[in-house]
């Protein structure tokens, strides 16, 4: 494992230095420096989960044979491109979030001498992932549905960035639009397509399938995305911050989080008006106030029920699929979230 | 003309119905109003050259034929797609330049509750390109093409905007960086590539052709874009503010600008330093003594030669192509911007 994320990254410093020479542009030394000092800042210092996940899967999918070298350096380019597009959405949602840090460093457009030049920087990561694959994958039969599979997903990330941004509108506080089917569907979209979907549907274009058989593959993957993404809401609050290795501020912050939703979901008039009251607000006295309700109503019995159900319903959707090389890819996903603490 | 221009924008107004419905997303009545509201904002105010060109490059690639009223439906879709891109382009570069208004209206971003969300709509306009294609040429045995096409010179025109900003960065005021071929650097990858080499590739790629065998005619394009911006950058300082429709601020806002570069290759020590005192500076009597040396150093004589020197190796190299019909889309170009006012 660990010499798989050093294979992995040996992928990347390649691919950097393709996109440092694209014969595409007539690049200047300060042009390339920039490039180069900004891949290296935002692509490859997060957890790498989602790249990696696309040669696990695809090596279950070759029912766990040994991978050429070929095929890892293309499953491998695949899971950066996951990587390129997923720093192309942080680098941008923190200029529109207003955040501070990520990764532990300051958000890229904080640093100096970047502020919103960081905006064209996204840009450009966005457009290094069709580099990528016209570079590599240009003449495979499954060349078009690679380009159709990352404009479908990066639409759907855009859709779901879109309606969270349009509920959380500032100075329009309003709790009465966070219910359970808005906070699924700010999820599905916002997260669960390109974290969960994007790095199965790569493996199966990889192995020759197609994707037009695979709906019930990506319903499990979206709705286990839509699990994982309850777990970071309930662990915002409820989390060690040791271990997750922040302190959440969805309380302070307004979010539609699933904890937000259950509360509003299980509360009589007077809670609803406390909730009203508190959500929201900076003061550390309006959110003792909002977690002491969680705790009333029990919000840590009701979330260990959540995982259960949805742990039982995945595994029987999973069992229920034809192929085994699918169910261990599917089962190896869950497995990897399942009760997880950080 | 008018009649192609209405055609045109019933053609928009489809093509928003569309993407209106778009079944990869779970719209809501909020969102769906949002991207309604900021599709009309952004997209279909300009002038439409792009778009309406590819319909004119088309029909004379067509050998003059009147088109069905499929194919005009499919050329002013390409042609919305570039009109798509230029949105994208213009509502980020707003952001990025801090500018206060765009086609006679505030920028996007400064539209009250817009704020940053823009930064997400620039990112959505940029997927509805591929949402376009997909619906409408998914079947043509072009359409991979397309795809390629549009990433590529997204690519370039994303990486001239970054030599762009990282020249001008704030507080870095170096006349010494602008020469002839940076500014030519800038000019071809940020502008001619998506607006004059685009449309033309996309009317080739509907006739059929591969775009491989027309490296002469991208390069003619290239070079009439890289003419037009040198008239854009005359016109700001030279134009008459009524005709052009703005009163230009190139030499206030430090810009990398055609006269410029000419006034440091045309200047002895005294006339570099009286620019370098004087260029970038908001103060009209700054302004004044750059004029001045511009006068001074006869840009206006010294552009007219350029002027008919460029329209005379365009002509050249245009009748050097062996197909009459893309001898006609490319002079058609010409004499639309030859000698323009405004
Ligand atoms: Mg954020
Ligand atoms: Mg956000
Ligand atoms: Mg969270
Ligand atoms: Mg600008
Ligand atoms: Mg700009
Ligand atoms: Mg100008």
């Amino acid at each position: 494992m660990a010499d798989l994320k050093s294979t992995f990254l040996k992928v990347y410093a390649h691919l950097k230095e393709e996109l440092l020479h694209d014969p595409a542009f007539e690049w200047t030394p300060d042009s390339r420096q920039w490039v180069d000092r900004m891949l290296d800042y935002n692509v490859p210092g997060g957890k790498l989960n989602r790249g990696l996940s696309v040669i696990d899967s695809y090596k279950l999918l070759m029912e766990g044979r040994e991978l050429t070298e070929v095929e890892i350096f293309l499953a491998s380019s695949l899971g950066w491109c996951i990587e390129w597009l997923q720093a192309y959405f942080l680098v941008l949602d923190d200029i529109m979030d207003n955040s501070h840090t990520r990764r532990g460093q300051p958000c890229w457009f904080r640093v100096p001498k970047v502020g919103l030049i960081a905006a064209n920087d996204g840009i450009l990561l966005r457009n290094h992932i069709p580099r990528i694959l016209k570079k590599h994958f240009r003449e495979k039969p499954y060349y078009v549905d690679l380009l159709d599979l990352f404009n479908e997903v990066e639409f759907q990330t855009a859709c779901g960035q879109m309606i969270d941004l349009i509920t959380t509108l500032e100075g329009e506080k309003d709790l009465s639009k966070y219910t359970l089917s808005l906070h699924r569907r700010i999820v599905q979209y916002k997260t669960a397509y390109y974290s969960f979907y994007l790095p199965v549907a790569c493996a199966l274009l990889m192995a020759g399938e197609n994707l037009d058989n695979h709906v019930a593959v990506k319903d499990i993957l979206v709705e286990m995305g839509t699990y994982f993404q309850v777990q970071d809401d309930y662990l915002d609050c409820f989390g060690d911050p040791e271990t997750i290795g922040k302190i959440g501020t969805d309380i302070e912050d307004f979010k539609c989080s699933w904890l937000a939703v259950k509360a509003l979901e299980l509360s009589n008039e007077e809670q609803k008006k406390l909730l009203n009251e508190n959500y929201g607000k900076a003061d550390p006295a309006n959110v003792e106030k909002v977690k002491a309700l969680y705790n009333e109503l029990n919000l840590q019995g009701v979330f260990a029920e959540y995982e259960s159900k949805s742990y039982e319903k995945l595994i029987t959707s999973i069992e229920a699929h034809p192929s085994k090389a699918v169910q261990a890819v599917l089962k190896s996903f869950l497995a990897k979230i399942y009760k997880r603490q950080k």
